[in-house]
């Protein structure tokens, strides 16, 4: 982790009761980036961290469409596919990335239920890899699919999923004021009892009750 | 990561050039388990750590429907959603669960299009954080989605995902003579030029093309 993101993570520090790991506490979506332009060998390990997502079959239905600030041609053409509000910050990213997925089997030609799953399983692991080497990455939805898949040539079978903007953290006094108020607020989450249960739908599971003693200590 | 992953990972290197984080490196999807239950506390750290996934305007569309062994009745219900070859090694499992994904955003009802990708970040997550307690993470997407719905009583507007096994690792020859042959095999991924493109669809990157040489390493 770089300075800023220790910095960053010690202010606004999660209010959980459970110690998880700190690649994974730490991860969170910035939308600032320092003007340092991604090396070579960092890109490499980012994507080999996608490389091992586990997915269905071992299909690996994932891809990506990268496009680096230093060859503004091709920046541009990726920065064209987002939308307006995503455009004003993800124009000063390092680097931008298009995840796009497979939703046919290899194999088999046949549906994979779990295309977007797996891509985002991929998309996670990158997420840390790229966390653990001291960059934020921010994953967009506010993207012209249809644009996209033109531009790129992505073929039928293929769904562009979202696009990501990477790179080392900046100053978010660079960012609308908008989002340095929403870069400076405390996460958010769902308590996990609304979301984990047993037996049926909707009934918090017994095992992770003790939670709730800890959660009073926010 | 308990002695007997660690060994495992060491005699299993990743024929990779280069060096990811261990979390990421050593991830993978062992079907062997111990009968040692998973301690509360551990599955509240696994479950926290799904919590603080990234998702697309903050959803949270991920659920589970999870179930210990040491509950025999809750334990069988979900291990009767499974296909028959995943019953055969689940069974020993000490937890099992059900990932449910909801397929609208609440807050306007309209379709969300990263719900199982979103999903499938989460599931990532608690994966590396069950991972660093030393547990191994087994997905399944061989299941009577039906019937989990039905079991579960699972609203219409959400979708079972996949179920995981969950488990401190155990002696593989516990395994069928093909599941033990696959469990001692080297993971088998493409390689990044296969998945990373630039400017076009099935165009290398080339900021990762000195890649190749590591490869030649292997």
């Amino acid at each position: 982790m770089s300075n800023n993101l220790t910095t960053l993570s010690v202010e606004q520090e999660r209010p959980s009761g459970c110690a998880i790991h700190p690649l994974l506490a730490q991860r969170r979506s910035f939308r600032a980036f320092s003007a340092r332009p991604v090396e070579p060998e960092t890109l490499r390990l980012v994507f080999e961290a996608a490389r091992w997502a586990p997915s269905s079959m071992n299909e690996q239905p994932w891809s990506f469409i990268l496009a680096n600030r230093e060859n503004e041609a091709m920046f541009n053409r990726l920065l064209g596919c987002l939308l307006e509000f995503n455009v004003r910050w993800a124009q000063h990213a390092p680097v931008l990335f298009l995840s796009v997925t497979r939703l046919t089997f290899t194999s088999t030609g046949e549906s994979n239920r779990h295309a977007f799953h797996d891509a985002g399983q991929a998309m996670a692991c990158l997420t840390f890899q790229a966390n653990s080497c001291g960059l934020t990455v921010c994953q967009m939805a506010g993207f012209n699919i249809e644009k996209a898949r033109e531009t790129f040539s992505i073929p039928t079978d293929h769904e562009p999923v979202v696009i990501a903007a990477m790179g080392y953290l900046g100053d978010l006094s660079s960012l609308s004021e908008k989002l340095q108020k929403k870069a400076l607020q405390a996460q958010q989450r769902k308590p996990t009892e609304e979301f984990v249960f047993e037996s049926v739908w909707g009934k918090p599971a017994a095992a992770l009750a003790s939670q709730t003693s800890h959660r009073a200590n926010f």
